[in-house]
């Protein structure tokens, strides 16, 4: 049987501004990353957000970032990786006591931005963010670019990983991600977003810009939480998936 | 058997600014309050001084204050009950995690400053920081001054708690501390101070500043972590104690 | 000839969270007091708000708020007099740094929500606001609600002031507005708020909820920039206002 | 007549943290930079400083940093050219405003730590930071690395620059520093570094680590503010400086 999981960033608003498209995109997907108070979200919104996700039944993860709320945790920064290995420790932690509070489990983390992203290519900084989910719950599952340093990170650890793809980016013949500055980056055709989920989950494939099939696991969708259509997107890929036959589901152990 | 704790307020450091008598004092308490990020303290620093105080066998607890960097968690805010259990929940979710990772356990929390200050006189916020605690963990003992709105809001809980009583401050005829801004609220003759605590702990009363008997429950003494003499006081005070008969160890529920 | 201000509090965005009514508002109000990055607002925001509100030819002010993003600088903190006066002049400074780079003057300042308040009130922390002000530009309007100890501390050291009122409170006998615990706190029929602030700026009276007629100056009036009828409200109220001979107009020395 | 001005970090401390040696240094120093409140300094500890400094007749300039009060502005951030215009407007106008206040004049702008480093080798950020300070005073004279990409900015742009150089730092044959990762990047023999930068600024080179001589342009000198042997190396460099000849003042356009 298929299945693939759809995550979504949530939980960013902060005091008194706020992004709010929680509450819909939470009927589609089925892992739910909380903003953990650094690039954004606050306690109040933490378990707000928490309790959103319990009742809606969609697995709750941990979303640390960097501590950048001016840059929305966007800018990378030079962090040693005892640097990322902690703030990653207190945001995870910090997020936990509210899950238990409200009676949830924390199943999953997901770095957020630019953490991510570096995450994905350092080594140093992948170990350090596996070494840090391990260290806390060793049940806790990796979220992480399909195929980058931090799943291999934490499957050296033994942790479950969760490999992560995008409906809405191009890749390039060596399986990464096209920058965003070059041109082709963005899928913007709705139908060829969720043609690209269906081929990757089922076939194990993505076709590469110069239209080269490369294998890729995708065992989570990312869906962006903000823009008006990030609901419509979710609802469309959820149908087609399936009628595909693939079971939407969170990801479990 | 009598017994007594004391603790410490520690793990204050952030970033590049050290405050760090906490090695020192390490040899004398028996509770640490670590600092969670909000009033003072950083990750690194929280596992430092988590990793310190494990290796002294040191009790841990968490600390949790204002998020008032600025002003060191000493000014009273505004906050609403629903804020204080949020922010509390955070720091003692966040202060966890390191406490895991060490292989350590979490055994109390003590507000900080104005927090602490606020809890000890308003029943919302009291009934709020207990059952925050109670929330995340109900074995947790939860530190508060002596007679205080927090202690009785632990007691209607459930939870363990720990009175705290103070070697350098006065009390008045209703058992309440001598105002700061008032003559006579500080003992400075350090030997009038160790009196003081072998009193409360022995005879379980203080005598007020107008020389009344004040019945008063002594289940921790709070030892300053600043100051030049601190570590000196606190080795005078557990040696006296230790000649009184009284063995100063950490509460255990 | 009767005139009047109406000023708004703008540029409260802060990074990836936009507050963002500024641009049609600006077409109503004729002073905003920009957010100088303590409560609400962040560099980017300043100077983009500056730009806008000079382009509009629009009076530019200072907003200084208390330390506090998560709390939008609406909770009491317990400053002392000095902080005030170091906090307000650090942000009166940086956003004047913007107003000179972008060729405007800055021509008043208004202390945001519970730094108002508390200054409407507090003798001491208004002759610190005030002298922040005196300090830094003798020339600028030092606006506060009229009436209060901060007009008052501006009058004493010479500032000319701008005394608000607000077009949706109602006061109460003694000249104070109701406070917004209580029910009648609010005027919700927009015809009545013009009637108000008519009533203000043309007879110098507001009506209390007793029906006495209150003396009261009124030289600007403050307009919310949050709610989707904040700015067809401003609209009808500069027609109003208008078609009684009030030349609605930015307060100048 | 030769002259060189010494030029130290000051007003670091923040809130209740103290990094105090500001005022034993400021008997030899002739130029102080004073955090701005990103990633040091709050307005108290600005007053203070520009009042000390006031008081001991030193230069006061503008010490901007990045947003990074936990790393101490010394983490690279990944900021674009205007974000770096922004906070740097922000930060001068802030501290321009405690000049005022005090009587005093700002006179000079010195970016700090990481946001030196960057604009040192980045034009666009170099050319940002020049445009800021030229947009608020064309008079402010701008300190930079000797020879970086920064001072060759405020050159564009008509601003007085000062070029910096280091007495406890080798130089590469390129005329760069050598990274402090390599050995032999720092100098640790007093005598040396009193010898280097007299012939910095009597012969207009520095001999490099391969023992060539290297053109360098002398103006400033960096006094560095941690240390024990802080205040003793800037007096004994004094001394030296003043016996071959040399005036030690402030530079002024």
């Amino acid at each position: 049987m298929l299945q693939v999981d759809l995550n979504c960033d949530m939980g960013e608003s902060f005091g008194a501004y706020r992004i709010n498209m929680d509450e819909e995109l939470m009927n589609h997907v089925t892992s739910a990353n909380i903003a953990c108070g650094f690039h954004a979200g606050d306690p109040a919104v933490m378990r707000s957000t928490v309790k959103q996700a319990l009742s809606k039944g969609i697995s709750l993860g941990a979303h640390p970032g960097l501590p950048d709320l001016a840059g929305f945790g966007r800018r990378n920064m030079d962090i040693t990786p005892d640097e990322a290995y902690d703030m990653v420790t207190y945001q995870i932690g910090a997020l936990d006591a509210f899950a238990k509070q409200e009676g949830g489990v924390l199943r999953h983390v997901k770095p957020h931005g630019a953490l991510y992203n570096m995450a994905a290519t350092s080594r140093p900084l992948a170990d350090a963010i596996a070494a840090a989910v391990q260290g806390i719950d060793s049940s806790l599952i990796l979220y992480g670019l399909s195929g980058s340093e931090l799943i291999q990170a934490g499957q050296r650890l033994g942790l479950s990983t969760a490999q992560e793809v995008f409906a809405d980016r191009t890749y390039q013949d060596n399986g990464s991600l096209t920058p965003r500055r070059l041109s082709g980056a963005l899928i913007t055709d709705s139908e060829q977003a969720v043609q690209q989920v269906i081929r990757m989950v089922k076939e194990k494939v993505v076709l590469s810009t110069s239209g080269k099939r490369i294998p890729i696991q995708a065992d989570t969708v990312c869906i962006h939480g903000d823009g008006a259509y990030a609901s419509m997107f979710a609802s469309v890929l959820c149908s087609r998936l399936a009628a595909e036959g693939v079971v939407v589901k969170a990801v479990r152990e």
